[in-house]
Parts: structure tokens; sequence; C-alpha cells
């Protein structure tokens, strides 16, 4: 017998980790619905054909595809198998796939609901996807996505409320230094047309969003081999190397570019935020942030903590045609937001910032020594349970010792031990787990003092 | 362009049936904490090699197995292709498969992590599960399940407390005509001994657990047709058809098959829940319970709501030996329930035991007649929000009407209407949408308002 492993960049997440991870994803929850959003959960599989295309050739190879079931090389002449390779075999034995991410679902959603929805549509999703990328430090096959989306509208107060939300959400969680970088594909298409290189944005967008990776070097070399002149080149890093505030960025692009839509988008969501009473504190326009989706069409977000070596945490951004994949007629335009939890995970780890009660335990165990002192625990326990208390009776006779050690490895917050003097009194000895205080107390008053503190 | 579509047997949720889906989760969720359960995750894809052969030849064909990623045929020969049926081709093609339940991944979880894990083990677990069964009324591929396991104690307390989690569960929902059934496989294994059956235990479990479905005759079929004698099978049916209290039953078997385990283990069990201060009402000792599931070995458990044309909602039972599967060193013994939320949701759907408020919505809707008023709007809405109340600002620039009609359909609580009058006085126009009054308030009122209600 094979001792049991996990597949590849996959996790399981014991008690520890689900009660951190479940503070991270009820802390999102909770801002997403603040402002409106309402939860939506699309299936695991998708048919192959509703997520083939969608993310590029790269991505198209990352879906992990699910073999048909029953016998699923039924209607395949067997003669043929012998000169098939794996791309051409998959279609044919392979109809769905395993989602990649919640975006293309989620507007598949909408096409095929569309006339239940109330409209703008402002929907949350917290569900895994999963990517048969190469498994490294902080990257994994299965991953959960926390997405809000707004689709139906084309107004800014929707980016404007997005970076509020980011910032709702990294307040609580206790992070504080941190951009939320925003930019608009608009600038860059501007961009690419001052370079003569209209058409080729897509190679333009794919390059600059390798900068922070492989640096500026490399970047040139890769744009130059993709045809773009050296006077372009220089061009661009001269415009991404300016520094300065928001104001003065936009000041330089409506010189350099006139006023381009997407200059103006941005000016309109850095004003809607002093709308809503708040401020540009931790939002960097970034000329540079390009994002590497195709389907973006105005504005583009990505959010950087500091001080810690983690890709952005978060990403997203408008896109006007998302449901068009799936239905020309459908043009309806979206924005949205995508949390990373296993990274802000690893950035609250990495900064300490997960507070101390996070773990789900329980708050009393019972203990006892013999079997009419054990009768008497079982009582005590469903009466803190009546009461909302989280209770446990040590299941087996065992000494007093043992039970006490699962109580301190569990970290349970209070001990009672029952023997016969306190089933004669009904004071029970009180252990408080952390601080090892011992008293005698009635039950009511345990009660009490418990309800007080919960 | 074809339209969308889902995979058979897979299902979106909107909000309405996500809010629904959460009460129930919740409540099982709350419940099994009450009881210091602790929470864990497993990934949805398991090796292949961790799920074969452990539900039986039907569940090995219903496991859902995930092509290898990258060129999946490059290690066969493609000659040796031409002769292939699928059987032989899948293990060569496909090493993952989804998780088909919970228990088989608990087991691999304890088997990998035994070091770490505080023994007697309590965890909850909730998530999907995969079948490639028929899709049909009630029945899909993928599907929540919420288990609560213990594993390292033979203590009968646990499955006293799993009867209790099952009735403050069904207390909570508004569950009212229910029965718990309990039954014990040495009791069965008894009955098969009396039959001069020991060995083909496995048959007569399985032919006891269609009786519900395909009733007494066709079971006498197949019991013959596995060869048991009509003695047999007359003393079986005259065992199965004693009427009578658990008590009773307890008696009956009591005489007739003498004082077996099984019976020892059901009157303890039952005498167990009086000594919490509960008692049997809503439980059933049903010596025809016999679950499909070869690896129990204990006490059986499965919960039927009267009233509605649903199947059991949940079942379990004690397993001696489930981390053996993955290590024969591993024998701990556990004990676990599942509960079905989709056929719960069903029963609460049929019985309108929905509590009204469970969509999760906005409490406010701030509606704007203007540029100038949708300013307001924006610092009302951030107003509200920073109170912890829910609000959004209508996000585009739309008659009063469309605004007012998108709250109604989304069912948000309150609308606040702003013009002219509101912004110079700042009372504003506040509409409760369900009572359809409308009253002028200062922000402050508003939001004492509705804090009072949350």
């Amino acid at each position: 017998m094979e001792k049991p492993t996990l597949p590849k960049g996959t996790r399981d997440f014991g008690p520890l980790q689900m009660a951190r991870r479940e503070y991270i994803f009820q802390t999102i929850r909770s801002v997403f619905q603040l402002y409106g959003f309402q939860p939506i959960e699309t299936p695991a599989m998708e048919n192959l054909s509703t997520l083939t295309g969608k993310y590029g050739e790269e991505g198209d190879q990352l879906l992990f595809k699910v073999l048909n079931s029953g016998d699923f090389l039924k209607d395949i002449e067997r003669i043929s198998l012998a000169s098939i390779d794996s791309k051409n075999l998959a279609p044919q034995v392979a109809e769905k796939g395993l989602r990649y991410d919640l975006t293309v679902p989620f507007a598949r959603y909408v096409v095929m609901n569309r006339h239940e929805i109330t409209f703008p549509f402002k929907r949350y999703q917290i569900q895994p996807v999963w990517r048969a990328d190469r498994p490294q430090k902080g990257r994994y096959r299965e991953f959960y996505q926390c997405d809000a989306d707004v689709i139906g509208t084309d107004s800014l107060t929707c980016e404007a409320e997005i970076i509020l939300m980011i910032k709702a959400i990294f307040r609580r969680l206790g992070i504080t230094d941190y951009s939320v970088k925003l930019n608009h594909r608009g600038i860059l298409a501007g961009l690419a047309s001052a370079m003569h290189a209209s058409g080729k944005e897509g190679s333009l967008f794919v390059a600059i969003d390798k900068l922070d990776k492989i640096g500026e070097v490399a970047v040139r070399a890769e744009l130059t081999e993709r045809g773009f002149d050296t006077k372009a080149i220089d061009l661009l890093f001269q415009t991404l190397a300016f520094k300065g505030s928001n104001q003065e960025k936009l000041d330089m692009l409506n010189k350099s570019f006139a006023d381009s839509p997407g200059v103006k988008d941005v000016r309109a969501v850095l004003q809607l935020l002093h709308s809503y009473g708040d401020n540009e504190e931790h939002v960097e326009f970034d000329i540079s942030l390009a994002r590497g989706l195709t389907y973006y069409t105005g504005c583009i977000f990505e959010v950087k903590v500091h001080g810690v070596a983690i890709g952005s945490v978060s990403g997203g951004g408008r896109y006007d045609n998302l449901t068009a994949i799936f239905d020309a007629r459908e043009k309806s335009s979206g924005v949205g937001i995508s949390f990373g939890v296993d990274r802000i995970y690893d950035v609250m780890d990495a900064l300490n910032l997960f507070p101390e009660k996070t773990q789900a335990t329980s708050d009393v165990l019972t203990c006892h020594l013999d079997e009419a002192s054990s009768h008497y625990a079982m009582r005590v326990a469903a009466t803190l349970r009546n009461h909302g208390i989280s209770a446990e009776v040590y299941p087996d006779q065992a000494k007093l010792k043992k039970q006490l050690e699962y109580a301190d490895k569990k970290k349970t917050r209070f001990v009672v031990v029952i023997g016969e003097d306190e089933m004669r009194s009904g004071q029970l000895t009180v252990k408080e787990m952390k601080t090892g205080t011992q008293e005698k107390m009635k039950l009511d008053e345990l009660i009490r003092r418990i309800s007080d503190q919960n």
C-alpha cells in the first residue's frame, strides 16, 4: 500500500489555516455586501467550449480537462488513434474543463440569465479556480478568487467604488502600506498611437506588463523583436519614466497626447473619490500598469503591498464587451476586481496581522474522572450548548492529564473538571487554559462569564 | 456563436438561492462548532490512486477523471492505441480525479497529518463533490456535502452527540416532522449469521438498503438470486416486520439473537441521549436500515423528513478501519454524519421554511436627480457604509422611476431620494420599499432607525 499524497500544486487546509482564510473571506465578503454586491456561484466544471479561447493561447494550455464519463473512446475510430496527437485527441475525449477564473463563468451566467437579472448587476463570487501551471512558491493549481463585478453600466462611479472597496478591505485587514495602481487601456492605446504602433496594442500591453519582472532592457529587446522602432521605444520609456503626483502625470499626458478619453476617465475617477468624502491616499496613477488579460478596455487596477516580496494581491479593470464572447448582441460594459486570497494570506502572515482569536475552537472542555462524573459532564456540556457556548465532553474514560492535554493542544479556553466534590456541591472547578488560573464556580457563573466575553 | 450552456447535472446559484443555501450552511456550521468540531478543506482533485477502489465498482465508474496536462499521450506507444479500450486507456492518460465524497479525502488527510493532529480529532468539512451519475430530479453531478466526523475514539458518546447535532440542526431549521433512523451493522451481521449467511453480509446489506425503493418482492428475488434460501429470507422479513418501540425492538432482538454487541451499542446510545438531558423523540431504531457503503462497521444513521417525497437528507455511521485503506498500521475508529444540502434545501422549500429575510441585499439605495444631487448621494452612501449599513448609489444619471424599479427588483429596504430641497434642508426623503411609506428625516435619524433594526 503506497502512502497517499496530494496532487502537485494542491493543498489541504487544517483548522488554523481555515480560520485565518475565513477571516479574510469574511472581511472581503462583508465589504462587498456593504456596497450592495450579491453572491452567485457557478459550477466547477464548464463546457470547454465556454472556456477555450478566452484566456489566450497560453491560458488554453493551462485548462484542466475532464475526461468524458463512460466509454469515451466509443465514437473514435481506433485505427485513427495510431497517428493522433494529444492536442487533437483531447477535444474528442474531454468536453468539460475546470473553471480557470470567475470572470468568464460570470459572463456566461449573465448571458444565460439576462431576463431574470436586474441591471446594473453587482455580483460577487468566492470560489476556487484551477490552472495547470507549473507549481512554485505562492503559485498553486487550485486557489480561491474573490471577485466583485458590476455589469450593465459604464458609470465611472463603479471604478471609484472599487477603489473604495479595496481601501475598506485593507483597512479592515490592518494592511496599511500598499498602493492601488490605476491606469487606463485608452492611455496605453494613445501611447501606441504616438509610437505609430496602432494595431499592435496587444504586443505593447503584454511587453509593458512584464516590466516589473524582467526589467527595461529585456522589454526593449522584446519590443524591438516585435517590430517597434527605437524612436518609438524611447518615447515609451520616456513617458513611463515620468515622475510626479497623479495630477502632474495627468497634466503631462494632456500636453503630450491631448485630452484622450483615458486621461479624462482617470481624472474623473480620482475626482469621484473626493465626492465620496474619501481621498487619493494609497491611489497611484501608474502609466506603466498594463495587465495581461486581453479583454480590458478601460480603467485597470492592481494592488501591491509594500515591504513584502509578494506579487500583486488584487487586480481588475473595465471590459466593454465581455458578454459579447457568448452573444454578439450582448454588449454590456462591466468592471470588476479580483482578490487573491492566497497572496493576501501570505502578506498577513509575513506582517503578523492575523488577530489572535481566529481559530474556531471550543469554549469549554468538560473533564470527568469516572462514569458518574462523565454523565454529569454531559449535562454540563448540554447546558452550555443551550446557552450558545461551544462545549465538548472528553469522549473516553481517560486520565485527567490526557484530557487536559487535549484541551491544551486544541486551544480550548476553559476546562471544567468534574469529580465527586463538584457533583455534590455544584461548585465546578474551572481552569482558564491561557492564564492557568483555577477557581470554583457554579455553572450559572461560568455561563455568565463566557457569554460576557463572547 | 453557439449559446453557452451548463454541463449536464450542474447548476448556477443566483443571489436568492445563495442566501438560502448559506442559511442552511451557517445553521449546520454553527451546530458543528457548538459541539467542538473544527473545519478543514481538501482539494477538489485527488490522485485517482486515493479514490479508486473505495466506493465499490459502481463508485469507481462514477469518478470524474482529469486528463493529465501537457502532452498526455507522450509516453504511450501509438500503435497500441488502435486496440485499446477506454477502461485501459483512462489510467494512462488521467492520474487525478474529482473527489466523490468527503470521507475518503478526510481519511487521507488524517493519515498524512497524523503527527500534527490532536486525537480524538473532530473535524467538519463543507465542500462540493462530483459524481458522473445520470442526472435526474434532485440528483446532480456537482453537489455539496456537509460532514462531521470524529476519529480516534470508539466512544459511543460520539454517536449520541451526532444524534443530538442532527436534532439541534433540524430544530434550528424549523423542520419538525422527521425521523433519525438508527441501526447497527453488528445487528445486521447477527441477522446474516442467523440466516446462515455469514460471509454474505455485503450482499445482504445492499439488498436491504433497496427495500424502501424497490419493495419486499424485488428484494426477496434479489436475495434468492444471490443464494439465500427461502427459510432464511422468511426469517429476515419476519424480523424486519417487527413493530414496536425502540425498547421493544431491543428486547425482541435480545430474545432472538442473544445480547449481541450491536444490540448493546444501540441500547447504550439511546441511554446516552437521556444522560445528555435529551430524549428519544425523533429517534427510531430501525432494523431495516442498512446503508449502501461498505466501510461501516458499527452504528449507522439516516434521516428522513416526513410529508415530502424526498429521499434521506442525512446519513452516516461508524467505521473502524477507514484510515487502514491508506496505511494498514492505522486503525483508528471513527464515526461521522453527512448532510445533503440540496435535499435539505428542497425540503425547506417544499415546507416553506425559509425565513423571509435570507436574501443578501442592500439596506439603502440613494437616488439622485442630477449631477449635484449624485455627489450628495455619494456622501450619504459613504456615511451609511461607515455605520455598517449597506448602501448603493444608483450608478447612472437616470429617471427616478428607473432607480426605484432597480431598488424594488433588488428588494432594497429603503430608498433615499435626493433633490434640491433635500440638499438644502438636509431632510432626506426616505421611502420604505415594503410598506411604501415615505417620510422626511435627517441622515442621523435614518442611521439610528436602520441600526436599531439590524
